[in-house]
């Protein structure tokens, strides 16, 4: 089935403690599309400015994500961010940030893409997902993913949007963060109550967790050394593991193992390049080889 | 098979953010045997002082833990701990130690202790471990404890004592500190060449990760929200894997994942009250409850 993204397109210049890059095409909408095509066709919905090069939507193309919802605003730049990861390759600072058109975001649906059945809100601000969610006719599976950022100043839309989705993605410290909670299942719990069925929690090398009411399933992450540029990781795995419930129309037990699992080995490709260069070298095959791997390193 | 385990035999004052207790039963020894305890015999080496109560002795003998190898001095006192959990029940600070009859203590196995075939060095000075490995007689396996104490003042001593054990269990945060890798894997494959021929990486509340040179296993941590007191829950880890391998007697891929979930339930059960209060409750069919639902939430 058809996957509906919104979130931010951007131009990322990326520091790490032994390499940097600049314009590398990034953003929470792009890593989650290219992660998200290995299982399912992507409707993308974003917005970039006049300096967007026409050879990134043509890559987008090529890799089954449609971008009729890809808004360009003639009088406008493309959202950059600028970035550097710390020795320990999980903390970052951000050194710039130039909102350009994503600043004044208005997400417009194409009618074809209102009848999406699966649909993430990728990190971004709380109202953009809830303008999004407005136009939806009758959708299936709602997830959305948050930050710390949005947590601290847009608490009051993040409240809102948490009433509207079925599914939360997250890291571990921001479900601490949203509940005042010391322990992440108790984390989690909490925040069922404030209108998600389900929380997908992110631990990065520790793997993720899916808690709902009745439920909690843990899943490793596919260990790895090779780490290049972290960003994206989060929306990739989001992307691995949407695509995957959209390939397979249904959330039981083993289909929820079986996507957390696709999401972290979709991320652990994501990783091992900068922005989304190691995702575009590979193909379904190399993702399903390493998915036999984690079941063989699993419990 | 029986499994030997030398440690400290220890009497600790608990603080947690919520509550207090004074004189309870602790020591690296200690929590390994009520763990080990349930899957094989036990034979403990450690030394206490003339303020031992002997209740703990029958205590030991009740839980089929052999004392034999447990050395009063009696003109001494016992070990003693003093330490306080921070709000977040990771962190803690040692408030006071009182080394006592441990600051000599030269370990004497018996004789019939001396053809272990299965061997824990529980956390303690490299140097006991030294002692205790050099009056064995052709031991299976010798696995060995230690923490970021030893590494910082008795560096000389864990070398030698690495080049003579064939599985190392420690921290994650260790395992960096101790090969100055800042990626777990990388740390673990690190310390293969300094003499173990695996590492057992604890990730607390993230699960364990075993690393030789051709494999990787990952096991996730039994979720668990009622944290009561963490004193032990290494320990009792090192006990439920170490028994559970003795219990076996072989080091196959499904005995490695298996002894490694054995161990995170054993320290799920731990956790959940004082000291080893919780372990002396439950039964074996109570660990094996937890394994299947551990099974059932993994991937």
């Amino acid at each position: 089935m058809t996957l509906l993204v919104v979130g931010s397109v951007a131009i990322d210049n990326i520091q790490t403690p032994t390499a940097r890059r600049d314009d590398v095409l990034g953003g929470s909408a792009v890593h989650f599309s290219f992660g998200a095509s290995f299982f399912a066709p992507v409707q993308m919905v974003g917005v970039v400015g006049n300096d967007w090069p026409d050879e990134h939507t043509k890559l987008f193309q090529k890799h089954g994500i449609d971008t009729e919802g890809l808004e360009i605003v003639s009088n406008g730049q493309t959202f950059r961010w600028t970035g550097k990861y710390l020795e320990n390759m999980n903390d970052r600072e951000t050194l710039d940030v130039q909102l350009n058109v994503l600043g004044d975001f208005q997400p417009k649906l194409p009618e074809a893409y209102r009848r999406a059945q699966y649909v993430f809100i990728g990190n971004g601000a709380p109202s953009t997902g809830l303008k999004t969610i407005e136009q939806l006719q009758g959708a299936d599976l709602i997830v959305a993913d948050t930050m710390d950022l949005w947590i601290n100043i847009a608490r009051p839309d993040l409240d809102a949007l948490l009433t509207k989705i079925d599914g939360l993605v997250l890291n571990d410290s921001e479900a601490k963060m949203l509940t005042g909670e010391r322990c992440t299942v108790t984390a989690a719990k909490k925040i069922l109550t404030m209108g998600p069925k389900f929380v997908v929690v992110k631990k990065g090398e520790h793997g993720s967790m899916f808690v709902s009411q009745y439920e909690i399933y843990v899943v490793p992450a596919f260990p790895t050394e090779s780490v290049v540029d972290p960003t994206g990781a989060g929306d990739s795995f989001a992307g691995g593991m949407m695509g995957y419930f959209a390939s397979q129309g249904k959330l039981d037990a083993e289909t929820i193992k079986a996507a957390l699992a696709y999401g972290t080995v979709t991320a652990s490709f994501q990783i091992e390049g900068f922005g989304a260069d190691r995702l575009l070298e590979i193909k379904r095959e190399d993702i399903d080889r390493r998915l036999e791997q984690l079941r063989n390193i699993a419990f």
